[in-house]
């Protein structure tokens, strides 16, 4: 029941499962693995595809040969453990060169030189198979505020990303591009902090029809904000392009932890409606295991990241067919139809009749709504006790 | 230097300068006062205007011609004290009708007479002269995601709106809508938690152009997101219309304090923002001042908001003409044009060049930044030691 | 399994279950009930006993006969539903008398009057039975450190609880006390915002013997702490005196929630420590059902906040008896004895040979430890599929 | 007069001027620093002394003649630059041995090896001269809750601290202990999270007076904590041993900013409590340049640090000398005397008055507070307008 399919679309980057432990306060605690090993372990456990930064597989001052190879074993690698390559990002914030950022650095050479970064990870992503760009904005941002002009930023961002638009449409690629926000770490703030905030940026975009969002559990939860409302209105803007699943506490640094590992029930919330509105896209574990895990732990941390997936996929099932829980649910949402006139398309003498309306106020406040009953027989389904 | 003038907008609410000092763990501690009372205190302070949440003019009981002679009476009351009523609002969220939502309650009778509502705000709004509606939708949310449907919530919200403008195009009104979100309390988690998810939920309306935010400060620091930026968003949109100046520590219950007097570097730059783009429509002081004091400290707490904004923003115009702040940006923003060509829009030859082009990545990434000089010398002109 | 004994010691406030759906943006959805009636529920849910705050009981300007009778009366509701007072309260929290703080205040005659009201909730609680008083200083606090000094405010807090302490000696009272810590909310910030900043005060008291801490979960996550953890510390110290129960999301306002309605896994860590340590002091419900609930949702409320306990409690056995998690348990713990010398009390001619000891820095630190496992084993344990 | 001097105390870790800018995301952008560099800035400068981590200064894998020669260069270049080694502490975190902590590890080996750490760096920190020994127990902690019992972390950070206690007793050191508690980071959460739960901590201890704590700004800060009441609870207690200035957000990853840079009014506050109970022990700045910053903007850090503490410094004077500010504190502490009898100590008869005492409840909570105009006037005077 728990065992994943191609189909289920679970996915991760090379950075990943390829994380070696190293935190600001500690040196690595594991060997490296190649692109290779990774793949064999994605593959092991039922994964459908690996993801990369450009320089995670391509060292940074790689040779144009050197950087061909690269792909191309990469290739090779990906199709003898049966998984694909669906996603590719640019490394745009290791680099001492991007500090201070990238599109929103006040350096043009720097921006330049990200623009050339994101055409190479484009061509090099397309020819690996992926069919979104990942921008995750990791440095652009600033400590102090006197030093960047909040509405300049948003302006070179957005010919950034029109520019990229231009190509990927002017080379004929079939490409989408999802934008991944943060709201801090490594910078003091990040441009676009939230879900919304690209949502609201999208929006002003030549190309907005090409480009959607990659939300992430974690950097929703450091703003302490409710993960599934923001995916709710990504899906229903249609801009649900990608998702990255793990896991972590409100208010936190960058935890990064194993999907549903941190707030059960609110993982499961997510997963609820991942499934209930149909979200058939890649969804990608973004985290990495413990610190003090070994190349064995490791493993056990990708499965547990997938089974974790599932089991609330089996609840969310249950919650669907549970007739105590739809009961209350149809008693919570009944409509007798008596104010289908108020709620359709405007209409002036509807509406004039409307503001004319004696509301009886207190008999709608006084109705009792079973909620705690409702939360009380979801948590009693999530713990396995109905 | 400090004194405001009408055309720096000051505005605040009827509920603001009116607050009681009740909080959830004690009752009032001050008198409360008349609409009459509070246009008094804000024409003597120096304030533009004096908005109004519905029930604060109109308790909610109130008969047609009850409504009619308070109207009537705030008119008088506003032209008696030189001041102007900017904006009106719709009070969806003290009565228990909406104890689950107006615009996205389950039951359609509430948000049947949420609209009800609305409408005649908007009517009174008008007719007193307000050229911008409030919706802050406080109970738009949940504390159990069992309960309501996320995308469904999306859904009515925009329903709602759209019918609202409707309305006011339909009427001729010279109105627009101001959309002011909030992470969460009085609900668990409240739909569009941010400037960036309603700059995003705007992008999905029948009339986006008539549709904008209203930040404000407090809200944003509840999720500790950086709020001068999330306003230069707004502000690249076009689609800032309103603002709310006050005051809290991040990660905080909603402690609405006097304007500046929590996060004092904070607020310098979004003054600084304010001022440098030419922001000339209302600032108001959606404040309260402190559950101690009397009568009189509240008028101290209404002085203190609009000195402090004044005081700031003599700072802001001292920082545009310190000449080393001046020459550190000069310095930090040099371009020699070099870059020019990648950085325009798109070509296809360039973006080819463009790839092919080596950069001196170690050589760009050894330029360092003077951002401590830059803000140690911001934090000295904030002292006043400059 | 799940039905709740006496010997359980679940215990709630007058003002839990009493909860009228009042909040900073609403007024009441729910009819008062009297103590009575509190009483009845509390009975009929299993539960073991009612607190109370002086001023639920008795209304503050009640006279001497009122009160007498109120609190006979109380006794009688008690007694006819098989239920106890085990712990009384007193309320320095919601007339503005105490706007500024009780103990610190900065006016002598409030540090008076709030002396005269705790000896007489003193009097009252051992009357009605009650083994234990519960401090909670919800005012004592500032909004502006220019206000009061924050070293006196200390001295003036421990003046206090040493003066009660006295009485309660003078009086031969079998009576604990137990100081509740709370970051912020009325207040911007109250002094000792957390469990240890109570331990630490505690050990500057005369008879800190008699003064022990009681935590609640709501009150720690607000800063975002591992309530767990300062459960253990206060154990450890021996100032478990009493603990309240409830549930909320890190670094938001004060929500009360029901016990294990928003995280899950740390509701069942609190609980796996309270039952392996033996606590069997009272556990006290410290929550309020959601503002859309009715009476007959009240009911649910106070159930399942008993239930999600007793369900976890069958968890913690669960997790006890598991041999695939001792087994790992076992493995992480592993001792072989060889360090047994250095880890021993200090010994001068050890401590130098431990100097002149080389560990095999390398060699431990390689050591991987199956982390990512047993945490998949415990989320699997408590969503029931194992 | 923002010339700092010796006696001010300032001092910072080798840690600090030499943070290299490596973040999670980022390679470093700065050349390593040596010591003697370190020390030449830290006198040019004006700081009084330079802390040290035992693996800054001595490689963790070097012999014992190369230690022996490193410390004799480092108390070299100390004297050689007028500044003195004030305080020593261990790296008990960035080695993979103490992936899972350091006491309380589950591993009988690392808490062997970590006592040997200890001993020695306790032996180098005298000889160096250091009158302190700082434990910052970065790795003290979990993710999962279920790795180590929570109890029995704490009994075995006591054995590892009264262990340490024997040892500098019996070696005739003239050392004291300082504990910094810092929330969670690198570890999911970390035992001992906030200064409060040291100090409860402490008084657990067998040598309790030779322990105080080390309070950091931005340790205290990430879990939304006054840090001003938590070091006025550090002095009530004479447990200030020790304190580390530096700046950051409330509710964010480890900022370690410039001290002052983040939160102006909070650290003048912080400042004037040390001023005004006269703490005259090291101030260590442990913050570090941004990651920008190259080694020019490094030192105009440091510069930074000190100028903002002494301008504080210097703002604390005018504000305990300000009339108007001064005035507001007489009338908001006004005692008339008339409370003494109910203030005292405990005494039976007067007790027994107090509780027969008739308060006028009402008279004293109408009693205005001018703490909004006193907060303005703080402001004002911050802002240097006064």
């Amino acid at each position: 029941m728990y065992d994943p399919k191609p189909e289920d679309r679970f996915t991760c980057g090379l950075w990943t499962i390829g994380a070696v432990g190293r935190d600001p306060f500690g040196v690595p605690t594991r060997e490296p693995l190649t692109a290779r090993q990774i793949c064999e372990i994605v593959g092991e456990v039922g994964g459908y595809g690996v993801n990369f930064h450009d320089d995670d597989l391509i060292p940074i001052a790689s040779s144009r040969s050197e950087r061909a190879q690269l792909v191309k074993d990469f290739k090779t690698a990906l199709a003898d453990n049966g998984v694909v390559c669906p996603m590719a990002t640019t490394n745009l914030f290791t680099d001492p060169a991007f500090k201070d950022g990238a599109f929103t650095s006040n350096d043009p050479k720097v921006r330049a030189y990200a623009r050339h970064k994101v055409l190479r990870t484009i061509d090099d992503g397309v020819e690996l198979g992926a069919k979104v760009i990942v921008f995750w904005g990791g440095r652009e941002g600033t400590e102090t505020d006197a030093s960047k002009d909040p509405v300049g930023a948003v302006k070179r961002t957005r010919d950034a990303i029109n520019y990229f638009c231009e190509y990927v449409i002017d080379q004929g690629y079939d490409l989408k591009i999802a934008l991944e926000p943060k709201p801090n770490e490594p910078r003091g703030d990040i441009y676009f902090p939230t879900v919304g905030s690209m949502l609201g940026f999208i929006a002003t975009l030549d190309h907005s029809e090409m480009v959607g969002v990659n939300p992430e559990v974690a950097h929703e939860h450091m703003a302490g904000l409710n993960f599934t409302h923001a995916v709710a209105a990504a899906w229903d803007a249609g801009k649900l392009f990608h998702i990255d699943l793990n896991d972590q506490l409100f208010g936190r640094y960058d935890q990064d932890f194993r999907f549903g590992a941190a707030m059960i029930k609110q993982a499961f919330h997510l997963v609820k409606l991942l499934e209930d509105v149909g979200y058939s896209n890649n969804k990608s574990f973004d985290a990495h295991a413990y610190r003090t895990s070994d190349a064995k732990d490791v493993k056990e941390f990708a499965r547990g990241c997938i089974r974790t997936y599932l089991i609330l996929r089996e609840k969310a099932r249950q919650f669907n067919a549970d007739p105590e829980i739809q009961a209350l649910l149809a008693e919570i949402n009944v409509d007798d139809g008596s104010q289908t006139e108020w709620l359709g398309a405007y209409n002036r003498d509807s509406a004039q009749r409307l503001k004319n309306t004696d509301f009886d106020r207190v008999g709608i406040g006084a109705r009792g709504l079973p909620y705690e009953r409702l939360d009380q027989l979801t948590i009693e389904l999530l713990l396995g006790v109905r």
